[in-house]
């Protein structure tokens, strides 16, 4: 292993030890000690890396915001229909949320007030659901008979920030089971009659694997 | 002014500040120090009424969980239907959580990690959802096509907690439009046919006056 093989796996391991930490304690109270105990470095080895403790996490949100981008672009290349492509999204951006503990903090992270930078997922991911349904209703698969576009484009922006906001207290609110149920009521909602036929809540490709193996 | 009358409105001077210092910092960075001063009075006051931090959270919650759970009944006693009365009881609340900072302060408390009590008005929201929509079931009022009842539930929770956690960011999520919105695409999938005609997304009737008048 090269010395640069070396530091990029220590930044890593410090990555996922600060997103324990940050899930655990939340920002404020999340020690700079502890990270680098949990990633089983030395402090000096910490500060080698990140100055302190806004830096680490805005290492945190910059992993957490790729994986998410990245899982929505190879749903998207895979150019089902937009209302197809919304659902199979959300199942992809929920199963890396449930699997994977640094776009878990990340997300908490970019959305949260105390720690806030440029980033905020939540409304990157609003600017998704608005981009699909517009090509939905250019495609002519949208219903148009409940409330205007952007009744559903909020309807379906406050859904899915609900399963991760009720997440907290119960994982199950982002698992498989629930994501298909909320587009078993939601596609009928949104699908113009005769477009809803071909569609599948449970999602209709395998979801991307998880940013990294399991530790 | 009796005694007893002033102790009454010290206390409430002092959880209508330490509301605010929770909204503004968060409950860990909350001050006790700021928390008395911004009700005009001093450590030794604040002492005589709470034990520590813990005691004016919890404060705090109660007195969010009374103003809430009364809105919801006296919502509940107009004695509407059961899905115009969801609709109804969601626009009472959104305008408790607009408009009093102790409910917005004691909603967010009861729903954090940090400072968890027994008191979850997430949950206890979710079973009023449940109850209101077995309610329609029983009166033929509910739709039967999309997915079973647990479902319906479910994306009810989802896009009401999702609208709470987006007004975090803009105050535009729990506005009345808003919520109007949210029942215009909610309704049509909730009600049987020939159920919708008579439901109002905006409300049926005067949403409650808010807990205290503004200060």
């Amino acid at each position: 292993m090269t010395k640069q093989e070396r530091a990029a796996r220590t930044r890593e391991a410090l990555i996922r030890s600060a997103a324990r930490e940050f899930d655990l304690h939340g920002y404020t109270l999340a020690k700079l000690s502890a990270i680098s105990t949990g990633a089983g470095v030395s402090p000096g080895a910490l500060h080698f890396h990140f100055e302190n403790k806004p830096a680490v996490a805005a290492a945190v949100e910059e992993e957490a915001s790729t994986a998410l981008r990245r899982a929505a672009r190879v749903v998207y290349r895979q150019g089902s229909d937009a209302l197809q492509n919304l659902a199979d999204t959300t199942h992809a951006l929920a199963r890396l949320l449930r699997e994977d503990i640094v776009v878990r903090a990340g997300y908490r992270l970019s959305c949260s007030r105390g720690c806030r930078t440029d980033l905020n997922l939540r409304q990157e991911w609003q600017s998704c659901v608005q981009q699909r349904l517009a090509e939905a209703a250019d495609e002519g698969l949208l219903a148009t008979g409940h409330g205007g576009q952007q009744d559903l484009v909020r309807t379906v922006v406050a859904a899915t920030v609900g399963l991760e906001a009720l997440r907290r207290d119960n994982g199950e609110w982002l698992s498989p089971e629930t994501v298909t149920g909320l587009w078993r009521t939601l596609l009928p909602m949104l699908a113009a009659p005769g477009a809803l036929a071909g569609l599948e809540p449970a999602g209709s490709t395998t979801v991307p694997a998880a940013r990294t193996p399991a530790a």
